[in-house]
């Protein structure tokens, strides 16, 4: 998928949501444990609940590592649902990769080679520390993408992303520059925080044109119209992450109603905003 | 294993040596694909070939979610494996991982928590961009490590880790003066790359007694005696990585016999540069 065609898909959609899967298999409904895979029911309940309502779907690697060999069954299994969907849904795997060039050539075969290791996910999160030879390989996958770390939504943000030069200028804004470089819009996005929304301006100065993959609305306090009105360009350019706020909108046999009643809310604002923007 | 602990085990076995399980299945001798599980068979030729040259052994994660299913459950026998050398081996899985706090806190679990994920290395490695509550949670298990990289091997080194504040400090200066107060020496070490082995002095200065992780030996050119000069301390302090150098000594049937020498060569080395220290 290039940028083109994820700007069709949230145009279709209405929409530019993008919903977590941080399926803690402490969190989710009890009733589900019965289940023979209780994460992939879950997982498979929220997908189809929200559906309609948002354009990427983003498990968050960790719930699923933490559980080892079953837990990667798991994803596994909520992978293939994905992408039963095809080009109606963007996959992110949250994994926040990166090392010297021979081994992320090995996470990106891990994330998208499926013949190599059974998954297909159109985008992973890559971490910029170790430089060029560590987020190329991500690239070199044709229709795949690179969603390399630039601002976090974190408080630990603080202590080395606005680590700053002699002339001011913070260590996200040095990645930021140098990044859109070794790749194009077509492959390459950047994580930053909606907690931040102040900071979209100067983000957006550096990189008018790529898309941005925003965490840290809803339960970490950033706000919608916030990040859209210093965010969006002429191909909407922002993918909005909702993790916990409609995956545990309700902790009862309801979960997936309520989920689906919180996707589309969000959906609802969003599509008003597109249009604010004049983009539907 | 606290710092004294893994000291006593250098000073046991001679040796600094850790061998890097990068056991890329394409590389691997051809006759072992005939094998039920050839990679575990790979590293189990090779681990009781080095067993007592080596006082760790590192598994690099990508190598083995590059096989998705498979490739882990080759990476669950290792850790069994090295396991039943309990004391005798000190296990580090290189993952780079890091996240926020709840998300770091599943990546602990993934490779320290048995119970939960079937693993339990005794160390992880850890890229230090989203800060503080990204590597405290790895911190929170005793008897457990966060491995955080400073100043890397590669090439991509200098786009980042070399990136300068206005008195001069580069960021990787920033990053060890900043977490080693996140932990202590019996749960935090560094990644500090050999092919700059006239930063080790300047590392020292910042971390004079924090065990470093020292990959670049060999195949990147790095030189032993350099890094042990300038980075060796009263408890030795530093683990020098080597992976392709072992593993693939030898492409053919005799590649655990090549394995072996090459180990024990560089315990030879290592063991003469701790006499000169005065540490045995």
């Amino acid at each position: 998928m290039n940028h083109q065609q994820l700007f069709e898909l949230i145009r279709r959609k209405k929409s530019f949501l993008c919903v977590g899967l941080d399926s803690d298999i402490n969190k989710i409904p009890k009733h589900l444990l019965e289940s023979e895979d209780p994460v992939f029911e879950f997982n498979r309940q929220i997908i189809e609940a929200t559906i309609d309502y948002a354009v990427a779907f983003k498990p968050n690697l960790a719930f699923y590592e933490s559980r080892g060999l079953s837990g990667m069954q798991s994803l596994e299994k909520t992978m293939r649902l994905l992408q039963s969907y095809s080009d109606n849904v963007f996959t992110i795997a949250d994994a926040k990769r990166g090392d010297i060039g021979n081994t992320s050539t090995q996470y990106a075969r891990a994330v998208f080679d499926e013949a190599a290791s059974g998954f297909s996910f159109d985008a992973i999160t890559v971490a910029p520390y170790m430089g060029e030879d560590s987020v190329k390989p991500f690239l070199e996958f044709p229709g795949k993408w690179a969603i390399i770390l630039a601002l976090t939504s974190n408080k630990g943000a603080d202590d080395f992303q606005f680590f700053r030069s002699g002339d001011g200028t913070p260590l996200f804004r040095k990645v930021l520059a140098t990044t859109k470089h070794w790749g194009s819009i077509d492959n390459t996005m950047y994580v930053v925080g909606a907690t931040r929304a102040e900071m979209f301006e100067e983000v957006r100065k550096i990189v008018p044109d790529h898309f941005l993959l925003v965490p840290g609305v809803g339960a970490q306090g950033g706000s919608l119209s916030e990040v859209t009105r210093y965010g969006m360009n002429n191909h909407c350019g922002i993918l909005i992450n909702a993790s916990r706020s409609i995956l545990f909108a309700s902790g009862d046999c309801d979960f997936a109603a309520k989920a689906s009643e919180e996707a589309q809310s969000m959906q609802k604002e969003m599509q008003s905003l597109l249009e604010q923007h004049k983009l539907l």
